[in-house]
């Protein structure tokens, strides 16, 4: 029967805590030892594509260039191709790169910082540049804002999107906000998925900033778990906006393939993708055509893709339903937690009460199970109530994943309530 | 019987140039069309690696990792060890990249600029920031100073290396310069390896600048084709030196196996490399572990690297061989001309008569010949005296090298003569 701990009173709350110490403790016993900190994706369902390391029959890509040797800067027509289809992105936007768009990303972002866009002062050269950060969001995203320095400004995240009142109010009237990032399908934590009138509002809005930039990072755009959210092209919206130059878009094959040895691509406007050649080529002779190629091959197409990502899906919904099923049955109701349902993606995001994320990941690690940090959702690691949580479920087993799905809600439970208690206290 | 060409009276010149004039139409008539302008392998070159290609039979790393996956930042221990064994270098200095070393050269650049080292003023920051550029000398290096803006100094480059009564008197005086740029063995593109002395020299030296790094690009470390020349250690030299922190050493199998798939390292002081990383684990979770793995499997160890070296040797001999044999007999003695004699790497260094360089280029591509642009080894592709053309062998098959070659010699004479006949009229 389904209680509502925050209601309960110091001497239920006293006896509760009895009880979670006793399930908590059993867990200690049981020397748990599992890593759910990053999204990274299990042996076996690495496996699925495991052809792609098979021999590559040929090294000749459909335009007859050698892939073995130098050239192809914007990568192979095929790879090229196959994500125009993909994604419905123009073919000439795409520039293929290597294994990692975090890569990509990180020098989009150096290059306004260091050379400017467009006639505009470079970032370097100002005294302030700030960055949106729709919240909880990709840790690594901030982490290239820390890197470089950008400060960063946090905005709340709504059922379909960022809150975009706060966004267009911010933009127009700060000069210094020059980006904002987007994880516009199954975003990392929570699967929101943008709507249209989201993505409008995103491409149609003032920004006092000419050079004001969309870094639209669609990681898990083919990433359909239960249902398959539609994404508005972002390309088109901007075009019909004015705002033609507003967006570098983002996707790879980390979560396709495999994450050591995907594909990764930018695509942008053809004004943007001049100036990205004029440095880029300063930078590199070209990406790996190879495994360009040996990646193309076996996807074979965005059909070939589509189909995949299926197969993906009827990996990755057990592990969906264990870690969705067990908040449903041990947290709800309680009013201690509450948590995204996600129609795919690669993440779960958790909400304890205010205060005890922290808590409830220490106690965790204590019996074992290491999850992402508490606060790593945030800007500087700071979630300003300390109680998102996100969970990744797919590196570990289902039974790991059970367990370890269990053992997170005693943690929640046993903070919440020692919460609950300390408050009557004082 | 060889003829002083440069001492010709006006009336032999005129004789000769009519000669010349038939010969250079007999080529226009063959309507050559040959790339020579950059330094790629051919494909039968490319044949000797293929096996690189084959089904890579495990994705395990030897400390039981999986390389599909996330992690692994500093690269397999595999291919560290396999280049530690190979260069002589530290396991722990290194970090393996992806498939371009000019990729790891220009972040190390760029970081430097943009976040400064130990403390001191980032690069951009400062009014100017100047690097020695020894030349001829490699455009892409070049390249990467002009696309960031850092003033680049001309110095001559001597028999052992970079002038270096010059280099030592520059670096003293002056605190802009803080860096400069080094192929020590084999250098592109006279085939120059640098003398112990010269390496001695370069760790020793007194720099005005505490933050003055040595660029160490060793692309042709293992290129042996005639002779196997040694380079001294540079990392002992500059320890010794009191100068720890002052290298980052680039390497790659670019040229190895395939140039656009190989794996590149940089390698520098444990200091140094506390920075990379620091900026680096922002930019990419990690590297394409798979294609170090794939690389490694097949080279198998130093000694293998070095066995597939001397087969590489056998391929390209030949082709070094109708260069020198065909400078030798068609410029030999005619005053027109010097070239480098280099024991390996990758190209051959034509030094025309001053003034001759861009008119010899123009006329071998109106011949169907693309060679390297004039200028291209000077910075801002600024040859002062006009005469330097890099041969770059290894592209064409060696019936195409040695038509290409004959043109060239015409194309240099034709250019000499009609310089020394313009000389005489005026």
């Amino acid at each position: 029967m389904v209680r509502d701990i925050a209601k309960c009173s110091s001497e239920e709350l006293q006896e509760i805590r009895e009880q979670l110490d006793r399930e908590y403790a059993g867990y200690l016993a049981q020397n748990l030892k599992l890593d759910m900190s990053r999204g990274k994706p299990s042996g076996s369902q690495l496996d699925l594509t495991n052809g792609v390391l098979d021999k590559l029959d040929t090294y000749v890509t459909s335009d007859g260039m050698d892939a073995r040797n130098y050239g192809g800067f914007d990568g192979i027509p095929e790879a090229r191709r196959l994500f125009s289809d993909l994604l419905g992105i123009d073919y000439d936007r795409i520039i293929v790169g290597g294994n990692s768009s975090l890569n990509l990303m990180y020098d989009a972002v150096m290059r306004l910082y260091v050379f400017g866009t467009g006639g505009h002062t470079p970032w370097r050269k100002l005294e302030t540049v700030r960055f949106l950060c729709p919240s909880p969001g990709y840790d690594r995203h901030f982490g290239i804002c820390e890197d470089i320095g950008i400060e960063m400004i946090t905005v709340p995240m709504t059922e379909e999107g960022p809150d975009m009142d706060l966004v267009e109010k911010l933009v127009a009237e700060d000069e210094s906000i020059k980006g904002i990032w987007c994880v516009p399908l199954y975003s990392n934590p929570q699967g929101v998925c943008y709507s249209d009138r989201v993505v409008d509002r995103l491409a149609a809005m003032k920004t006092a900033a000419p050079d004001f930039r969309i870094f639209w990072d669609n990681a898990y755009g083919v990433h359909h778990i239960y249902e398959e959210c539609r994404l508005k092209d972002i390309f088109r919206a901007c075009e019909e906006h004015g705002n033609p130059d507003r967006v570098f878009y983002f996707f790879s094959t980390s979560k396709i393939t495999f994450p050591g040895a995907g594909i990764a691509l930018v695509a942008t406007s053809v004004n943007n993708l001049k100036e990205v050649r004029r440095h880029m080529s300063a930078q590199t002779i070209g990406h790996d055509k190879l495994n360009q190629l040996r990646t193309v091959r076996y996807l074979k197409s965005a059909e070939g893709v589509k189909a995949h990502m299926r197969l993906m899906a009827e990996e990755l919904r057990p592990k969906f339903d264990i870690v969705l099923d067990t908040l449903r049955r041990e947290l709800g109701g309680t009013g201690l937690a509450s948590w995204s349902e996600p129609k795919g993606g690669y993440f779960v995001s958790l909400d304890t009460l205010d205060h005890c994320a922290k808590e409830t990941v220490a106690l965790a690690k204590r019996a074992g199970v290491v999850l992402t940090g508490a606060g790593a959702t945030f800007p500087y690691h700071r979630d300003p109530r300390d109680r998102n949580i996100r969970i990744a479920p797919t590196y570990p087993t289902c039974e790991e994943l059970q367990k370890a799905m269990e053992l997170l809600c005693v943690c929640v439970k046993l903070a919440g309530v020692n919460k609950l208690l300390s408050e009557k206290r004082s």
